[in-house]
């Protein structure tokens, strides 16, 4: 036989496939990750970052606009001069990054949906940030309170998503309640810990208020208990703002989780070189942490990795670049350098649900997972460099992400699955459809997939040709229609209601963006 | 800053991007994995793979559907019974595997194109075989003597194509002369190694001479110079048929390329689980091997792995996978265990150039890469199961092998790079666009993609919303209008010609398929 003539052998048909079962496999809430991470970097290579980051630090130091932040970092015995810089001394660097731990719970509603960043262990959240949403039934619009819901309901249902992002940014609702009004989404239609925004102190508390309530946990509990997560972003380069600050103080006060993520786009706000714009990627995210754990040693933080290049004739941003894979190996080996976990992400610059959104998230998926991300944010529904939150695409990258937590399985070795007797039984030319070896594993031999068709073409074709983005718009809508609220205490649904009520009334939150 | 409001940040329109350079860099025709493959087999595993693999061969055999070949098994000491099956010793398979190169270099008419295949080195391959074509104009339909030349002017023209496949089958040309006319293009049309079918000794002799005649070799120097290669499946489970049985002798004796690939898809022609298929995988390659040492000490030879499944509800085969993404891995692993090169590929099930065919095609690319495959056939271009080579898949997978092509580049850490200079120089806050440490750079700081378009929403909206498949449809039509043949001496070309008419005229070949 030749490899022209293997149709011979295909199927001339196939029936449709039902569809797979909600949420998928129970085994993927956990992502265990068996495989040794891809490397960039030789050891020589990376401590030669590592030095320059401590040079930067100490040197040429970095601006913090905030008051607070600045006290904190000169009572740690930073130099602060009057132009808001602040140089860290390496020692000092490297003695508060040591209090950081190795790796951060959160500690869900449902105890099976615990997240840990760290070691060799793998959480994936949904997209967070786009002020845009869009569907192929309405196309792109301003993100809604509806559609936010709908990301919840999504991230509920699917069990490879483990945290909640922001899905889109409910723009109909008030700035100055949205955050309380997400956040009792976030605790009511999901049972998985989730995100809340650093927009001032005021908005925070409020946040954390109602995951402390849904939680039924103390004061004192919740401060030892991460049950949310935050992002903060530097103003690279090299530049830490005031609301950023603000959040992180807060945050490691609170005891809750925050990732600190310099935004370094190579031959923009950082280097053109990838190892430059690694070097000052590294230096303001151990700053980020350094004033978290000054706040509060062992405050639990995540080290995130965005690095990727912009399109130098115009300007653009780009993601699952060549150079965003290769920045994302080499951010593993430094997170592992210090024994934090890592934060990477699954984006594309695509503006349609099309071959380049699958191949570019796809390039970040594998540079995430065998970069060795602890945390893989954006894993799902990015779209458009990060300005639109699609229905198509997170069901698209659902199967991705399937997929990839199958990889991460054990490929499992012994007499029973080298299955010699099968072998003698079926014999050559023979079939295994039928036989007992595989009929013993039939329904659980190989992934389901969600959104891919493997029917042949001519079924395919008289079925309506429909592909993938258009599937995954069937699914997206069925999976919201069949969704079903997890159970929650209603005692602590009326006392959240009772509490942004009541903040309502006071005027909601002082909002700064 | 926060990532909500990385947008603030982002460009306004963009120029639309000139095109890339015709063909792309240089250096992409000649890949080197600088990365440790990933491994899902403990060494133990692998041994019990290769144990098994051996036992099969030795008590349960292989049915050889071909005298001659089973008269070599023989003849070498192999045990063969009435019933055509072969028997095999396990120290008579590993003396003959062991004769087997560990690396073949296929020389191209241009010496910049040799392909070699083994160590660290990675060739890249067309889709071949498929009796259907596409493109979004036509449509699907048979393949024709147009569309496989076109193939040809594809494959010379982009750098991270290494050797043609056979594209597609060219059924408006009489089968038997087809074989003349197509292997009289991939030499005039190409510079790059190519492909030749096992359709029987006549065919096969006279597509080695059009290739001898192209490369100006002698008979005698031909023999020692592999320039062209096929493929071998076994008819699995444990069956080779008389054709391929003729080709490997043929080949071997030849002193051409040959990949030895078992068409193992578990569940239907191997057993259900992966250890089972691996195992028959393995069985199966080492069995080709074997013959082709037995004719041919030293014959340059290619494990080739192509272990996948079938959706167990239809039937249907499917690529790309998590099951053959793992399979990939661990026919690295077992390659490398005989220190053979490896041949994987890069397929997909999909029907049309969706986000479909582009994550299952990437969930094969990494695996073949990672895997530490040294030849990646059906590289670009296949769909539909390998029914179809489509003009937009062949672009689109141009834009992943390249992007793949530059992962493999190394990251530069030295002072330049890290470029503390230039961070001192900008300062926070500041832009790196206009530094002398970009404008340097500029140029040639990051991958210029082909397919993706990076402009904002409102610029790609404007333009007419083409999404990816559509602009490889257009940069298909520019490549092939843009095409000139690459140079060959006119008194090479008449000499083929001459003996093309010569063997039409006394009929062609004798075809079996």
């Amino acid at each position: 036989m030749q490899e022209g003539r293997r149709r011979s052998r295909r199927d001339k048909g196939g029936a449709h496939r039902p569809p797979a079962p909600k949420g998928g496999k129970p085994y993927w809430r956990q992502w265990k990750n068996p495989f040794r991470c891809l490397e960039v970097l030789s050891e020589d290579h990376v401590e030669a970052i590592h030095e320059a980051s401590l040079t930067v630090l100490s040197e040429i130091g970095i601006r913090v606009l905030s008051d607070p932040a600045r006290a904190l970092y000169a009572e740690a015995g930073a130099d602060v001069d009057d132009d808001m810089m602040v140089r860290l001394d390496p020692a000092l660097v490297m003695e508060k990054v040591g209090l950081a731990p190795s790796s951060v719970t959160l500690q869900a509603r449902n105890p099976a949906c615990n997240a840990t960043m760290g070691g060799n262990n793998v959480v994936i959240g949904t997209v967070g940030g786009p002020p845009f949403y869009s569907d192929l039934d309405g196309g792109r619009r301003d993100g809604s309170f509806r559609d936010f819901e709908n990301f919840c309901k999504l991230a509920q249902t699917f069990n490879v998503i483990h945290v909640m992002g922001t899905g889109t940014e409910p723009q109909d609702i008030p700035i100055n309640v949205r955050h309380m009004h997400t956040a009792r989404s976030l605790v009511t239609l999901t049972e998985k810990p989730g995100f809340i925004f650093f927009r001032g102190t005021q908005a925070v508390a409020d946040s954390y208020e109602i995951f402390r309530i849904a939680h039924g946990l103390s004061e004192e509990e919740f401060r030892d208990t991460p049950v949310c997560y935050s992002v903060a972003n530097s103003n690279s380069p090299l530049q830490l703002d005031g609301l950023m600050c603000r959040g992180i103080i807060d945050a490691a006060v609170a005891g809750q989780a925050m990732v600190l993520t310099p935004f370094t786009l190579a031959g923009a706000m950082a280097p053109v070189t990838l190892a430059g714009a690694l070097t000052q990627q590294n230096a303001e995210a151990l700053a980020g942490i350094c004033l978290a754990q000054i706040a509060r040693a062992g405050a639990p933080v995540v080290y995130g990795s965005f690095t990727s290049n912009v399109d130098m004739r115009s300007g653009s941003p780009a993601f699952g670049t060549p150079e965003y894979t290769k920045a994302a190996f080499a951010s593993g080996q430094l997170a592992r350098r210090y024994n934090l976990p890592l934060r990477s992400s699954a984006p594309t610059a695509s503006n349609c649900v099309d071959a380049q959104a699958a191949y570019e998230t796809q390039m970040s998926l594998w540079g995430a997972i065998m970069g060795g991300a602890n945390f893989v944010l954006h894993g799902a529904g990015w779209l458009e460099g990060g300005l639109t939150a699609s229905a198509e695409k997170f069901i698209v990258d659902i199967e991705m992400l399937q997929m990839m937590a199958e990889v991460l399985q054990p490929l499992v070795v012994d007499d029973d699955t080298i299955g010699l007797d099968a072998m003698r039984d079926v014999g050559p030319g023979g079939h295994f459809f039928g036989t007992p070896h595989t009929i013993a594993r039939f329904e659980d031999a190989f992934y389901t997939p969600l959104v891919s068709d493997w029917r042949n073409f001519e079924t395919w074709r008289d079925t309506g040709s429909v592909d993938a983005t258009r599937r995954a718009n069937r699914i997206f809508k069925e999976t919201i229609m069949a969704f079903e609220a997890p159970p929650i205490d209603p005692g602590r649904v009326e006392e959240i209601d009772a509490f942004v009520a009541r903040r309502t009334e006071e005027g909601g939150a002082d909002i700064e963006r």
